[in-house]
């Protein structure tokens, strides 16, 4: 199919498409004339995968683009590539090295054994934790740290049900698509339904004349 | 204070504090000659809140000054404040008016109505949960919304416990700052705590020498 057929199915507009292809998130298209190409049913699954990592998932560009080279470049044990791609999912920010960033380590890495989790210290996952328990402190609002257990349960339940998903047999790189696509909308998944549940609940403990 | 005692005690830059003021975000301080003003613990409590709303939120300082607008102007009863606030929150986006749409719409709302929850058709978390649901079935991956109760169990057991916390007797004010907070805050906290949780399970579903 031409570019502009590509569009139509995708919903991604033409330069936006050819941006991609310059940057290397999606790949050229078959040359059929100095300046046309023919794009198949590979580049519209890529596209749509593009635009839900980045448009539902949040993601940039540049961290779209390298969880597409780990889809891609699937020869490592699916174990470590998970592990990859989570950590480029992982919002990196500056990490801090005063006391209450040091204490909230000491507390993540005791809730951490507590759980029989295992992750290695630079771990992404175990450093954004840190980061969420110090800004709690920062903000004077530890108390709301009382919800951990709740949290961490709810966790495991919903990760347990993500692996079960996953280790459906498949070619290796399908498992690595189906992790990505997993982990991104996994988690706008529970982000609206956790809003959803919010709503339902707060007319509940608030009811509309209190505070008016 | 001065200005640069303000940036040493929350960490953000004194270009930044003044861009804040400018933008909205943060209230002037008392001016005490033409060009130095002084600032107070309120000023400190605001910058570690936009920090933890930016840095650790990924909020854009647009939806941000949305937020603090709502922190500021608590004039509505708890439910509706906290409506707005969530509303807030969850990323808007462009939404489509094609089949797929349509279908995961009808999809969403019968899941919403068998769980009991009673949101608007335009309620933001609705919209998200639809889009999900459609970037689901585009990616051909519909197969992964078999963990939805999974998921949706989860999310209300979390939001149940978010809603305790914030029954606690406290001004109108503190209950809208501890829900942003526990809102946002509490979304990173999850999203790391379910990566930690991929990290430990993914180990006994794929153990290492498989896929190598």
């Amino acid at each position: 199919m031409k570019v502009a057929e590509l569009s139509r199915r995708t919903g991604v507009p033409v330069p936006t498409i050819k941006y991609y292809i310059r940057e290397g998130l999606v790949p050229r298209g078959a040359a059929t004339s100095h300046n046309q190409a023919e794009y198949d049913e590979q580049h519209v699954q890529r596209l749509r995968l593009i635009r839900a990592l980045i448009e539902i998932g949040g993601l940039s560009v540049a961290a779209t683009r390298d969880i597409l080279g780990q889809v891609d470049g699937a020869d490592e044990g699916v174990d470590a590539l998970l592990g990859h791609t989570m950590g480029s999912i992982v919002r990196t920010r500056q990490t801090r090295d005063d006391e209450v960033w040091k204490a909230a380590g000491s507390w993540v890495d005791e809730q951490i054994r507590r759980r029989g989790w295992r992750p290695h210290a630079d771990y992404p996952a175990r450093v954004a934790l840190v980061d969420v328990v110090a800004a709690f402190h920062d903000l004077g609002q530890e108390r709301l740290l009382e919800v951990f257990d709740v949290y961490a349960d709810a966790a495991e339940q919903v990760a347990e049900a993500d692996l079960e998903q996953l280790a459906w047999p498949d070619s290796l790189e399908g498992v690595v698509e189906t992790a990505v696509v997993g982990t991104v909308l996994g988690e706008a998944l529970f982000s609206s339904l956790r809003h959803l549940a919010h709503g339902a609940a707060s007319g509940r403990y608030f009811p509309r004349d209190i505070g008016s």
